[in-house]
This record gives C-alpha cells, sequence and structure tokens, in this order.
C-alpha cells in the first residue's frame, strides 16, 4: 500500500470560467489513476489544496507529520514545483525510515496537455523501488531533496554539481 | 542514455477517419515524451509499427536483437499488451547485463484518455533504478516477465501464483 | 424547443479496450451540449445506435417517423456519413413544414479530437434558421438533401452540380 | 467566402508553464477549422490579440473599420465576452449591407474542454443564413447586438426583454 498525499500545486488547478482565472476545486488524482489503469493500492489523502508559493513553515511541518505519522513506508506527495524542494527539506529532517517522493506538473492536468499523468506515473513508480529517503520525480528523473534546484526561467530541475 | 525501442500496439494506433478503422501511421514517443517535459536523454528507435497478435517469432527475435546489439544498458520497449509477455520471455533468453522494461497502453494515445503517457512515465523511472533483468510495467507496477500475464477478461497484468 | 434524434454514426463510437474494436455505448450528445454550454432547450431522444452502413430500410423509416411525428419542427438527427445522404431522402418524403438537419463526424467524439462538436454547433444553428425541408450541415456548409454526396475518397461532402 | 477576424478573448488563451498565468501567443482559429474539416473558405485575419477587458474605444473602430473595408459581405468574429456587445454596437454603427457573428468562449480552445469549437460552428453556420445585420452566437443561439448582454454570473448571453 503507497499513500498519496496531495498538496495542491498547479497539478490540480482549473479554470474558472466566470472570473477567467485559475483556483483549486478537488484533485484530479483519483480520476488520473483511474486513467493510468494503476493497480497499485493507493490511500488518496487531500492535506491541502495550495498554490506552493503560498505555504507556510507551518503548512509543510503538516505535511512532514504526516508522512510521519501514516502507516505506509512509500509516499507520494503532488506539490507545486517552486517550493518543492524547501518542503523535501523539511520532510526529509521529519521523517526517517521511508520512501517519500515529491512530484508536481508545469501544466494542469485539467488543460489537457499536462506533463502531470506522466509524472504521477514516474512518481508511483519510483516510490515503490527507491531505498528510503525524499527524493523529487520529475522530468522523468529522480533527484535526492539536497541535489537539486527548479530552473524557474527553463521551467525544469536541475542536479546541483 | 535510455533507449526506448518501438514496436507498435495500442500504444501508437490512430484512427483512419476514410476507413473507420484503427491502423498505425507513426509513433508518438517523441510526442509524449516532450508532453511529459522528460529531461532523460531517450534515444527513440521504431523498430516495428505491429499489433502484437500479428508478431511472429521472427519479430521477436529482431527485437531481443536490437536489446543486446545497442549500446545502452537500460531499455524501454513500447509493445502491444496482448503477447507482450511471449515477447518478454524471448528478450530474456537472448539479452544479459541490461534492464529491459516492457510497457504498452490499453487506449491509444490519440484518443485523448489513455493509460499511455502513465505507463511511459512509469516504465522510463523503473527502467532506471530496477536490476539487470527483462520486467514489465503496466498498471503502476513492475513485474518479473516470468511472474506476470495479462488478464484478457480484466484488461490488467496479474502476478502469477 | 428543438428535438435531436440520436441514430449513431463515428459520432458516438468509443473504443473498446477489452477487444480492441470501436462500439456503441451510449450517445455523447448530452455532454457535447454541456461543453458547448448550449442555452437552446434541446430534447435528446436516442432512436437507434448503429452504424449507418447497417441501417436497413425500417430503420430509416422510424427515423422518418420520429421526425414525422414529433412535436418539434426544428429537428437535428446525428447519424453515420456513410448512408447520411439516403436517410435524408427517406425523411423528405415523410415529413413536411419542419426544419430537419442531418449532421455526423469523421472522427468519434471520444477520441478527443473530433469535428463532432464543430458540426453539433452547426446543426443546431441551421436548424433554426434554415425554412423547411430536410438539409445536410457538414464541414460548416448546409445542403439540400438532394445536392449532396459524400465523397468516400476525401471523407467530405460535396454538392452536386 | 467569408472572413473571420481575430481579436483575441478567453478562445484564444493560452497557459505559460512558466509563470503559471494565461497569455496570448497565436490563434488556435486554423487548427479548429481543420479539425472542424470545415469546407467553407474562410479568410482568417489576427486583427488583435486583447483580452476583451483592455480593449478601447480604438480598438473597436479598428475592427469595425475592418468589417467595413473587407471585400466578404459575410464575416465572424472571435471576441473575449466580457465586452463583445460593446464592440457589437460600434460594428453595427460602421458597417450596412453585410452578416456580422461575432463569437468566442468561456474556455479556452487550448485547454481541452472548451465551447470554443462548438461556438466557432455555430458562427460560421449563422454567418451564411442570417440577413444583414450584427449578431452575437453564443450558447448555441443567435442574438441581435441590441437585444442581448452577458449575464456575469450566470457566464452566458441572454436576451433583453
Amino acid at each position: 500500500m503507497l499513500r498519496l498525499l496531495v498538496t495542491g500545486g498547479t497539478f490540480d488547478k482549473e479554470y474558472d470560467e466566470i472570473g477567467g482565472t485559475l483556483f483549486f476545486k478537488d484533485t484530479h488524482v483519483d480520476e488520473m489513476l483511474r486513467l493510468g489503469r494503476c493497480r497499485v493500492p493507493v490511500a488518496v489523502e487531500t492535506v491541502m489544496l495550495l498554490d506552493s508559493l503560498q505555504m507556510t513553515d507551518a503548512d509543510r511541518l503538516a505535511i512532514a507529520a504526516r508522512c510521519r505519522d501514516c502507516e505506509e513506508t512509500a509516499i507520494v506527495i503532488t506539490h507545486g514545483t517552486d517550493t518543492m524542494v524547501e518542503t523535501a527539506a523539511v520532510v526529509a529532517r521529519a521523517v526517517e525510515g521511508k520512501t517519500v517522493v515529491l512530484t508536481g506538473a508545469m501544466v494542469p492536468y485539467a488543460f489537457g496537455s499536462s506533463d502531470g499523468l506522466f509524472n504521477l506515473g514516474s512518481a508511483i513508480s519510483f516510490a515503490q523501488v527507491l531505498p528510503a529517503g525524499v527524493w523529487i520525480a520529475m522530468n522523468g528523473t529522480h533527484f535526492r531533496w539536497n541535489e537539486v534546484q527548479k530552473d524557474r526561467e527553463a521551467g525544469e530541475f536541475k542536479r546541483l554539481r
């Protein structure tokens, strides 16, 4: 059994056709797992639905606490890309002996041409086979939490040397 | 560097609007890697474009030969689901010291609501971290080639015994 | 109030992921009207779900009877393109004083890149403003039932001279 | 021959994955006409790419001038919905003897589940058969420019009594 903690991010944003803005309603993770015909047992839990630029220290601690306290030892976290690395660091300080994989998307799943489904398949796979530790799975690659940063201009994650 | 061998399957089928039938034109793998913002270097090579029910022994041997002869030690094969396990067995007899991951889709990528992108993210991830051997990555899971079969009625892959 | 008679055709076909074939389950017209934010009152009625190559004379008479007997004077029929012109002729002999517009699609709506939504918007619009008679609305154009044929090689409808 | 004037609006917005905002790059109208297998000859011309809340009087006069000066007598304008009615009024004062149909979308075409394709099919159809005058085609309906307003809370167009 794998636990999937939803925290928001571009991944789950939708278009509000009345206001013409982006917003959160519900997570799309269940629909995405159905679309991917995923048969790995996954317990999906929405911890929060936030743009990661708006996450506070308290939010990150709450996410880390859920990782530590849940029963499962394989965990995927969907998260906004802008502060994914910061949250990974907080989780790494709080959790031991578990494989935690953070992932996200550059384009909302609801917009039809998203990287979200690819990243979800990637994160769920890495979570089952990587050793204990905190990882980021983006762009088809896995990075240890302390060897990666987001290149905001390129919109991708890069290994620190 | 990862090598991706395209062999066809539902994954790459398209709708022929003149004849009202399904057919192969080109692979969609490059477009899918772009959509997934994949930054892992992947050498994509179309070996054949076949419905896996029409594959012959010679076809399977040709696939196995490409796995053996290419430079890369991490290989993903996109393949029809119906005889994926048969091809995996042929590859297993021919290849040593490489991680080969077969994947596919239940619905064509071109039809908009496919499991293909999820499976591709999954297969590329498993190919980077699983030990040498021949694996099948479907439904979010990885199976050794000799411990899985397709349940045709359910349309999913299941572990033997 | 406009009546929409569903008869099948490529428009409503779906992909059967177990058998790898195309089939009919339910019409997608209600979903398409919702997607199009259509606010014209439309009474949707499924008369049959058939590939139009399999329609019999009795089927065409049944469609014509529904056109004649329903209350509405503006009617849209979704229909396979291959014999759309034949059905239009049968309807033209049976119905007077009503505007009947047949439409269809070259690609199933369920496949994501369909002409169906465009054609549905077109047919519903023509049905509200064209004079009484039987019309075919395809490719953005309207044709009287007796001045059009399908060019099967090009996959489009062309005016007879 | 029909002229289609592109002015922007939600219809043509895209998602900027670096900034996480909506923006204009190019119009999607050509792709949409291809998808709809439209065979009506349409001359597509991008006049501007603006959110209609940002349109000035000068912009509206420029649009009206293009309607008046072009050769065609059947014209479709794609336009943001928020001030579509204001532009329609300006066009109505400037143009005589032509059928001008304004349309738009509540959801960007690029987001996959848009009303844009339905509305485009509708507008192109109405432009071919409605009498000279300025019309708005939204929600499957046509309205004279001076008998309609947008209900911003409901996100739809309603007839003034």
